[in-house]
């Protein structure tokens, strides 16, 4: 069923999640974002009018959806008029149900668990969505809506989608933050971050296939302790790099080594 | 030119370097593991013969591979025998050159920069080999053995292998922890580790474009304290978890935040 939208916000989410409402033939009404120039620019792209106060808002869309940064959720929500007929909805992992006024309009939660780039397209239909309702006929409306974009959609409850979040941070956010420690150490010898890249995509596709705790593998894996004594003492003696570098390689060693022990 | 080749050790870099020496022409002749059944299993693979000890080896090929543990190196030298005519390498990234006994045999390094499992085939072409030798013409020879297997060969010194292993170990090792802490979290809510599979493979494939400093993203990116205050707490209140979670739950987002602020 084709819902008459409104988008509010303009970053990646909202780009990302907009195309996608449009390309499965849902009309993009309005998209809201405080600076113009942002509106504009994501408006264009939908065929939608650009605003950027919350009180040009049409009261009458089958659906509002805040994609903002999680701290700015508030005071869109704040900010909304209070007589909207439609659903309005969030897109945040960590933000509960209750962030909503529970005497106005309907709403509820639509999550994707992936993330996103400006300058990289990604299919919408591999995405998973976790949706939340504040009734049974919202979340059908939200669940309707999902399916259209991906073919995984699931219900969950606040606590269930801060869990996903926290499991997406560890193994997408702090993933990276690993790569760029990988790219730092090479760096500082000269060497560039593509010899290790093949390496980082094997180890993807091996945990789109196995459980990652029985493909774990290396010095701490290994126990082999005269190796993690030499990477702990090059690390810490390197200057440029972070003190917390050292600290992570120790931490993350334990807790192999610890988990290893378990499966024994 | 194709090269008679002994290799010594049966568990999965040997398993996969010989697999690749023989599908490019080399001839194995011995497979060497001091336990005989696994001599055994992977010899008959590479039409080889099986040797559980290191005075029955060949003293006549042109290589000698020890592909064993780290840990299990310096027995092996300390056991091979020193009349040999051949090259003698090994494939550790974090074992330096000096570990070979200095008047003997010629000897050098073969690292594959790349994480290998049992059950997962791989193909060598793109893993780029760091080459090592003790001198100019043994490093012409392995330069000549590792052509024929990669596309990426290049030399470096033992203190730059070092680096590239312990970001080997940050990009693989210190990853798959990380996916494996979020399958935890996952769990623990009875949420399955599919959720964020997709996310995981989009998170390596970014890494094979773009800089992962440039596209890190996440709450602590954002610098939102107030989400970042909420996982910490989840993560501390949760007894099942280990407390290195959150510890590193803290560290990682203090680097990250750190990283931004660089960069501005």
């Amino acid at each position: 069923m084709q819902q008459d939208i409104v988008i509010i916000g303009s970053g990646n989410v909202a780009t990302h999640l907009g195309l996608a409402l449009q390309q499965n033939g849902h009309g993009i009404r309005q998209v809201y974002s405080r600076t113009m120039a942002h509106a504009k620019e994501l408006a264009n792209v939908l065929e939608a009018q650009a605003v950027d106060t919350l009180d040009k808002l049409n009261l009458d869309a089958d659906i509002y959806i805040i994609a903002v940064s999680d701290q700015a959720i508030p005071e869109i929500i704040t900010a909304l008029p209070q007589k909207l007929r439609g659903t309005v909805l969030h897109t945040s992992g960590s933000t509960t149900m209750d962030i909503f006024p529970q005497d106005s309009y309907r709403h509820g939660v639509l999550y994707p668990v992936q993330t996103f780039s400006k300058t990289k397209a990604i299919s919408f239909d591999q995405i998973p969505l976790a949706i939340e309702g504040s009734d049974p006929s919202v979340l059908g409306l939200i669940h309707t809506l999902a399916s259209s974009l991906s073919n995984t959609v699931f219900h969950c409850n606040s606590i269930q989608r801060m869990s996903i979040h926290i499991a997406a941070v560890f193994a997408c956010n702090f993933t990276n933050c690993l790569y760029s420690i990988a790219q730092e150490v090479l760096h500082e010898q000269g060497l560039s971050f593509d010899l290790i890249r093949p390496l980082i995509l094997e180890t993807a596709e091996k945990a789109l296939k196995y459980d990652p705790q029985t493909v774990q593998t290396g010095p701490a894996a290994r126990e082999d302790h005269h190796i993690l004594q030499k990477h702990t003492s090059f690390l810490s003696d390197k200057k440029s790099l972070d003190y917390r570098v050292s600290d992570i390689y120790t931490l993350m060693t334990e807790l192999i080594i610890k988990s290893k022990k378990k499966q024994v």
